[in-house]
């Protein structure tokens, strides 16, 4: 399991919150090690409060499955084969704008969680932060 | 009610494991007795730590209503006779992957609980860990 | 109620970290804002995974009580007059590390929460957090 | 950080049993990775249901704060310097029964919780799934 130090942590949030900029959204952004524990959150200025436990949880989501959180979603819609799976966990998030870190050995050293925009706009500042490896 | 003795529970885990390395996948496996309290519980090294609380859940949720999981997923969708039960129990798990464990006289013993694949894939290691009595 | 931006609250918490790095321990630092809300969090690279939630909740303590979290400690002993408050609000921390941040006008602009080492060094990096204004 | 594998952990869980049978006492024994997510559990026939919470707490706190969980109970009692720590990280143990797993490099690769005795029991099981190495 890579590790992901809290320097590459500031340094994908800081690109995160230059694409929110230019996008012009406040957004919360959290990033999670491999276990899915808390390595850095910053929340710009004007972000939703209630933003930041949706950010929180797609980054953990995200982690704890290894896959996009709106790959969740696509199996967790009434219906589907995974429905309901949201309550396990103490609370999952299944649409986009999580995203796991794959390090150069394709395994999971971490997570991104980015919640204040629309799905897209979050996803935007989510790949934005995952680029700046 | 049948007790279910480790030593069963340990030998249905290992069924379960040879069937999830034939489907290639890694499994989290959960047995409970019929109370639903944890009994043995294996995760492969692969496996998603995400599913470790769903088969803990759904092993737990095939012990306390003594029917598959995926029977409890017919139930709980949209305008279902008994939609969001997942809420109750601290939280239940209503697609494949738990089945319970009935004994000769009818009588249920505990249940299993599989998360690190599809759905059907944890249908069938569930499966391989029932057939191994 | 005084607004402490992410800007200030990054600077509070590079002063921390400088503070902690003097001490030789890995700290986790939370700063939340006036309703207790999480602004920004680090964990340095080494810090207990188990100190992130108590970095939270020590700031989220000292926030929506406007005090020290070690003032909380002196009336919640056994036999002291709020015996047990720390099961309130979805759990508090009554020993030292949360400090509110107070402003000019004597005015809660937000609080800080440092985990990691023991109370006396958690205390110290807090410190070190408000006093980088 | 160091990779603990399931054959490892069922490994020391062997050990741990058969500590616990020249004992005399039935146990439960929970062996987590270093993030403190469950890899192996084994509940023995006669150990207290009461007691499968316990052991899945104290293996999580010795690996979130890579100590036994005992040095959290010295720490942890009225009037002492982190008094209520166990109502952080939604639940922990404070007594002795786990203990961190260090590999030979002193890093943290999982941890051990034990119970279903008196502390002295669980801790001396607890050493012998430690031993097992």
């Amino acid at each position: 399991m890579s590790v992901l130090t809290l320097q590459d942590a500031v340094r994908r949030a800081e690109a995160g919150m230059a694409r929110a900029a230019e996008l012009g959204v406040d957004m919360n952004i959290a990033i999670v090690d491999a276990g899915g524990h808390l390595l850095h959150f910053v929340r710009m200025d004007q972000a939703w409060l209630g933003s930041i436990d949706i950010a929180l949880k797609k980054a953990r989501t995200a982690a704890l499955f290894r896959m996009p959180t709106a790959a969740i979603g696509r199996i967790s819609q009434p219906g589907g084969p995974c429905y309901g799976i949201e309550a396990t966990n103490d609370g999952l998030v299944s649409f986009g704008g999580g995203l796991p870190i794959i390090d150069g050995h394709g395994r999971t050293a971490g997570a991104i969680g980015v919640s204040g925009g629309d799905v897209q706009q979050d996803t935007l500042v989510a790949e934005a932060c995952l680029a700046a490896a």
